[in-house]
């Protein structure tokens, strides 16, 4: 029998779940900070509603877990936390605008597994829905910036497009609706493959001069300051000038929030998913551990109404877990003990094991985080148990301790003891 | 299109998902005060391991959800969280013994949907693996009642019953090792359908003198000191007399751990699921609704061994989210607000708008949970926001009190204000 985890899923286990839950927990807490609600919707969505992503039809079969209930009823495992939002958004048309929530859960999606890559894995969504203003996007960046910040990292950039932009560019280069999904999926590849490979493959799809056309359009990033003064080459197309002008209102208003400095405008990002209608953005953490994109999003003002919802402007933010992991994990920026037990109660011999359980209870009682001896083991055995989990603290139990009400308390790393009564010892180790 | 959740699943909205998430962190932190270390499988498995519980095999294939893979591996969505806990021992043989660990995720089951069932649900689980004492089940019920006891419950109680009992009475009643789990089905029956019922349906399957003995034999609870005294008609079964020895040292331990009140012994309890081989117990909340145990276990020592691994003896219990969310929330025990925004900064006209965004960001700085106005809207509009999400607080940011660095904070509920500092806002609604 297999006895790992089906492929490309993983098994987590307590040191690592220890530093992924400090993970979650503060994103979720600059979540809370910044007013977002939390909601939650289930692992498995119609495939009626998963296909129904801008183009994605049955192609999107081949990306997801699919499957038919046993009422013949076609299903699929949820690829992202935007789409059932959107369900909810038209399901629930009474609630009150801006609605902000914030989602934390897994998502699924049929990749072949490669380093970094999951079929199955952790995201945290923060959408606003229901405004138009580049207010809305100003706060999800700068939750992010927030969350990054929070978490150590100094060096990140958000990268910044619109897709009003890609779309003057397709005008003025004279791409038609039909192709424009295939020429950005080329481009989705310029960061993995380079300017020439992707000039080379546009070629193959559209005339060479069309090509040359939108790779001088795009082939520009840089600072706000630099990119926004004029956008060569698409000046004539005005939906990329209303582009131009959302970007100017958004550097603007991140700005005000405070996180100016880690703007950069790149006009070649185009984001994989289809729903996006406005701003789009992408954030980068400058690592030896070059991970791509550790989060994204942009706004998506079509998307309800796509599910048959009234028009609803919204705009979301995804913070991937797993890639935010990697890179604090192989730049030594978590420092969480490997066990979240704080104290170990030793009961010294074999006639004082209620009254080591009965220290025990009154720890916990205090919110300490206590173990205490399962196994009928003997004392050596008890501590080699605490060294062989890392937990920082042993308590001693014993008929002289008892006696006295103080016990001895040790300092595993150090091996310093002190002598302290439950009280104390309380005050010492509970957090409440 | 279907905006509703697939059938049997849900959508939890914020009001909802702040008591749940209250619910759960509550049930994590008392894990922790108990040395249980986090733990995390994926959210299907390969079907050979699944249809491998206890005499399941084909029938668990109605259910659960089963797929198949695009490389047409059979897979499903797991129904519990310890049989990938058993699967992840048998993959982690060095893990240091006790192996304490807790699981907070999503099950599915393929039940017909009905009022208070639901084919996705939470389940919060701990469990210890690797010691035979009566030690673990004692910590594990210590546990349950600790977490039912700072929830504010005061009134349930832990029904005990032990496999190897009934064990003994299906040998006493001649009761063969192929009929015994048709026999624990019926009886499992018994809370829902009664005595009279599960005799007759009894008679069915085995002959009526066989179904009077094991009626005789298990129809009786109580407390532990009535029942424990002596096992009226399985007096013979050496294997029943071992099952009342685990019953009398795990209700001595429970007595240590503090908890010996809120037990009470029921030979016909049986647990649904067939892994079991040492004690199992239920908790029951008493309540106007009646809604079953709200969690649950057992030991379970040879399902490590039937997954390919060393035999491990092992211990579980179960707590069900869905069940004590219900009762909360018919009782009115929770006090949870219906949102988590405590201050909604006020721009009082357009002049100050990048001002409020500055107050807000400086609040948040202090993890104060804040929203701002992201629609344009008035400050009338604002306020009708304000009182439409329930936020408790309105910080008035206008050009007076920027100049005066004093800005008004209206109690939205009683109406009164006061004049404070950024620092005493700071200080007032910030967490850290």
């Amino acid at each position: 029998m297999a006895i790992q985890p089906p492929r490309g899923t993983r098994d987590f286990m307590p040191a690592v779940m220890i530093r992924r839950e400090y993970l979650i927990e503060m994103i979720r807490a600059v979540f809370r900070d910044y007013g977002f609600q939390p909601m939650e919707t289930p692992a498995f969505e119609s495939w009626e509603l998963l296909s129904k992503k801008g183009g994605g039809g049955e192609a999107v079969k081949d990306e997801i877990y699919y499957f038919k209930d046993k009422a013949y009823r076609e299903m699929g495992l949820r690829f992202d936390l935007t789409v059932p939002l959107a369900r909810v958004v038209v399901a629930n048309p009474q609630f009150p605008k801006p609605f902000k929530c914030y989602q934390i859960g897994k998502v699924w999606r049929y990749d072949r597994p490669q380093a970094g890559r999951f079929r199955e894995f952790w995201q945290t969504d923060a959408d606003i829905v229901g405004s138009q203003s580049m207010d809305c996007e100003a706060e999800c960046l700068a939750l992010a910036v927030n969350v990054l910040s929070q978490l150590g990292f100094r060096k990140f950039k958000v990268r910044l497009n619109d897709r009003k932009i890609l779309n003057g560019v397709m005008e003025v280069a004279g791409i038609g609706k039909k192709m424009e999904a295939d020429v950005f999926r080329v481009l989705d590849k310029l960061e993995k493959i380079g300017p020439g490979e992707v000039k080379k493959e546009l070629g193959r799809i559209i005339p060479p001069r069309k090509a040359r056309t939108i790779m001088d359009a795009i082939g520009k990033s840089g600072s706000p300051s630099s990119m926004l003064r004029d956008s060569p080459g698409i000046e004539s197309s005005t939906v990329a000038d209303e582009g131009m002008n959302e970007l100017r209102d958004l550097v603007g208003k991140c700005k005000t929030y405070g996180i100016g400095k880690y703007l950069e405008i790149d006009f070649s990002m185009v984001r994989g998913l289809e729903y996006y209608t406005g701003p789009i953005f992408e954030i980068f953490i400058e690592s030896e551990r070059n991970v791509g994109s550790v989060g994204g999003g942009g706004r998506y003002d079509n998307l309800v109404e796509l599910y048959g919802g009234k028009w609803t402007p919204a705009v979301g933010i995804s913070l991937g877990i797993e890639r935010i992991y990697d890179i604090m994990e192989s730049e030594g920026m978590f420092d969480q003990p490997k066990t979240r037990t704080e104290v170990f109660v030793v009961a010294v011999d074999d006639s004082v094991r209620k009254d080591a359980i009965m220290v025990a209870q009154e720890l916990r009682a205090k919110f300490a985080n206590v173990e205490t001896d399962l196994m009928g083991r003997d004392m050596k055995k008890q501590l080699a148990y605490v060294n062989a989990q890392g937990i920082p603290f042993a308590v001693f139990v014993g008929p002289a301790e008892l006696k006295k009400g103080r016990f001895t308390v040790r300092d595993m790393k150090s091996g310093k003891e002190a002598g302290l009564g439950l009280v104390q010892m309380a005050k010492r180790f509970g957090k409440g």
